[in-house]
């Protein structure tokens, strides 16, 4: 056993070099503007991601437009929350496909229909210069089911305004989604309580 | 390429199977408690996984405390909004460790004294049935840098009320730790706009 004071020696000069390594980090990331985030994978906190960045967004003030490409129906505590604040000190725009999970219709023109009505509202917000973020979340699902062009999308985001970011979530991205990406985070799923016969949690998984 | 009926179709037997495997899920998962959540891996989303957490069951006017073991003195946005909404409706407590990043002090005393004051707040929430999520932000540094004693933050974490979740993050969490979490995600880091010299933005970043 080390004695307190070489630990705490250990644990300076530990403390030190990392702060060398962040300080030069900090001093080489100069270009200011808006990114593209994409988290994928299959494991859990990539919807749950995107919300805290709304929330992180939007206690700025910043503007910010939600659109959920599958999760129409389905309940959720978290915009429940940020769509009921004052607007004018917190303003969000919350647009969903309004079908239920694909999965229960099983109606691909219908799907398609619902999918490519949401993308015009996505749309518009990429083409928003007052948008600070806009979430387009369950996205991979809409390209890889085709309901939308996949070209189209990758031209709306690369042409958004430069100060405005973009979370992308779902499974399944595609190469051509992580290049366009500035970060891009896979969410791999070591355990899940689900699997282990504990129910989805309200408040905490929707 | 396949006629739009093939297609229709094929998508309809695919939704059909999907739909199955998510039935037999639901079905299966029955078991209604709190979870233990654990975030980690080097990539983006951790601390905004748990803030979107925080945020749904905030929208359900769940009682949330949120304890942050390193960074203290940071701004962020999502404190901002989620502290100034009415307390009756939204009832959040904040913690943070209070100190600067560990790495501007190299200071271990002060740091392990400053978590370990921390911890007696997480502790009297984890102990507290009115609590419905617990976050510990950053856990896993305060544990990796042995500021605080693992097996009591095991156990408080395995003794909590029933009802009640815990999400932990930090990178480099220990298998122990993986052990009593229920849902396990870990973040890889696939690309990092800081590393291609874009600044950390506000808002999106913190």
């Amino acid at each position: 056993m080390s004695t307190p004071e070489e630990k705490a020696k250990r644990h300076k000069k530990r403390m030190q070099a990392r702060k060398k390594i962040v300080d030069a980090g900090v001093a080489k990331s100069l270009e200011e503007r808006g990114i593209v985030v994409l988290y994928t994978g299959d494991g859990k906190g990539k919807t749950t991601a995107a919300v805290g960045t709304a929330t992180r967004a939007l206690g700025y003030g910043y503007s910010v437009v939600v659109t959920q490409f599958i999760k129409g129906v389905w309940e959720c505590g978290e915009k429940q929350l940020l769509t009921q604040l004052p607007q004018d000190a917190y303003p969000i725009q919350w647009h969903e496909m309004g079908t239920d999970f694909t999965w229960e219709t099983q109606d691909f023109e219908a799907d398609k229909a619902a999918a490519r009505a949401l993308w015009e509202k996505a749309l518009a917000a990429l083409r928003d210069e007052s948008v600070y973020l806009v979430v387009l979340d369950e996205l991979t699902y809409a390209l890889n089911y085709h309901w939308l062009e996949k070209q189209e999308v990758i031209d709306a985001i690369q042409q958004r305004p430069p100060q405005q970011t973009v979370v992308i979530t779902g499974r399944g991205a595609k190469q051509y989604l992580k290049d366009i990406a500035d970060t891009v985070s896979e969410m791999r799923s070591i355990k899940h309580a689900f699997d282990n016969g504990v129910a989805a949690r309200k408040g905490i998984e929707w």
